[in-house]
């Protein structure tokens, strides 16, 4: 069985036809799991609806708390790009003999042009062929926690180091 | 180097307005990787645009040459579903050393409820994280090529053998 | 009141994803007006669901009976562009004093690029304003009943008539 | 021949993946159309592009010299909701014998779920069949401008009058 904790960003953010702002209902997980035909035992929970430049300290021990408490050892979670390297690296510090894969979307689900089902269709297999230890899954591509860095320029992410070979798993 | 190969499938199919049928293009691979914002690199080839129901041993054969003399290690092939398995068993006594991974899609990229982007994102990860082998990745799960069938009643594929856990790398 | 009468035709087909084949289910026709925000008053009723090459002389008949017997003087019909000019001629010699309006769609609802959301809108325009009589409406233009005809080649509607001005009402 | 002013609004708003920000690019009307498969005469010109809460009294003017100095009889302008009311009653004043419709969206049209392509439809219809006039044209209906208002709880435009069969042109 496979954990996936959903906090928000992008990937679920809507659009209020009212106020023309962008904003959180409910998660998108379940109707993208069903379009991707997923098979796969999952258990969804929604741990918060944020935007993660919001998400504040208690909070992000809060999510550190429920994956060590949640009975899956194989956890995705779902996450604003802004500062999901600041979330991977409490987690890798809070969190041990576990696999956990964290993944997000640059444009909103429900907007025609978004990346999110992509990037949960690689998070989900990444989550169940990699060891234990703190990943994040974006651009088609896995990073330990420890090497990534959002380029804020490119909108993309990409490793810390520079040796060749980086960035890939 | 990830190397994808085309071979056409429901994945490729398009509607063609003026009669009214499904048929074979360009791919849209090209379109899906940059939807799903990919910074892999990947060399997309097409080997052919064929319905798997139609596809001959020879043209099985030319996929098998193409997967064993490709440059690269790890190798994604799109297929259509029905015939998937078959590929599958003769890339597995042809080509040795490399990881291989079919993935297709139920409903064409072209139409609003696809699964592809979100098998792509699977099959694409999975072929940078599994050893060498041959598999099937459909529905977010991951099949060894010798356990798995398609169940054309339910549209899904499934391990053949029933032991708990079968069809989770 | 309007009445809009669905009879299927490209507009409301679906992919079947375990035979690889389009097929009728239910009209899209609420969808596609609630995605419009519509708040016109309209009655929706589903007449038949047929591919209009398929559609029987029977079933015109009960087409014309239909319009006919409706309270609602204003009527938008959803039908096949195959045979969409026969229908409507047929519509013309049987309704008299009420304003009726075919369209359809080159590319069903249910994939991604449907024209069929702007003709529905252009349709339920139409049939607000125009006197009573029989018209086809689409590709953004309407044309009276006898002088239109189907363009097989470029999938387009187009007066038979070709003094300057004819197709725009 | 049919003008189609183009001053931005919802309709032609975008997600920069980079801020997270709604923006303004280019119009999204040619693909509006291509979708649409309008085979109507038409001449597409961008006036401005912005927000209509932020349009100014000159650019208002600008629109209102733009529609009187055009060749064409019949215009179509895509305009925010928010003042496309304001507007509308500024054309009245300074344009004559003119058919003038004003439209846009409640949603952008690059998110999955816009009203935009079903409103174009209806305005373009409009546009051919109604005498010359100011009106709007939203939710499947046409409103004269001086009987119309935004609904701001509802997000839907509503005759301002109570006499039965307002808002019906």
């Amino acid at each position: 069985m496979i954990a996936v904790f959903v906090t928000g960003g992008t990937f679920d953010k809507e659009y209020n036809e009212l106020t023309g702002e962008l904003f959180f209902q409910e998660t998108h997980l379940h109707e993208m799991l069903a379009l991707g035909r997923s098979r796969l035992p999952v258990r969804v929970a929604t741990l918060m609806m944020v935007d993660s430049l919001d998400m504040t300290s208690d909070q992000r021990m809060s999510i550190a708390k429920a994956c060590r408490e949640a009975p899956e050892d194989r956890l995705v979670l779902t996450h604003g790009t802004d500062t999901m390297v600041e979330t991977a690296a409490l987690l890798a510090a809070q969190v041990t003999g576990k696999t956990i894969v964290l993944t997000g979307a640059m444009v909103p689900w429900k907007f025609g042009s978004s990346d999110g089902l992509f990037n949960l269709g690689s998070a989900l297999a990444f989550v169940q062929t990699l060891p234990s230890g703190v990943y994040l899954s974006m651009n088609g591509r896995c990073f330990p926690w420890d090497d990534v860095r959002k380029n804020k320029v490119k909108g993309e992410f990409e490793p810390v180091s520079t040796a060749s070979g980086s960035g890939r798993i």
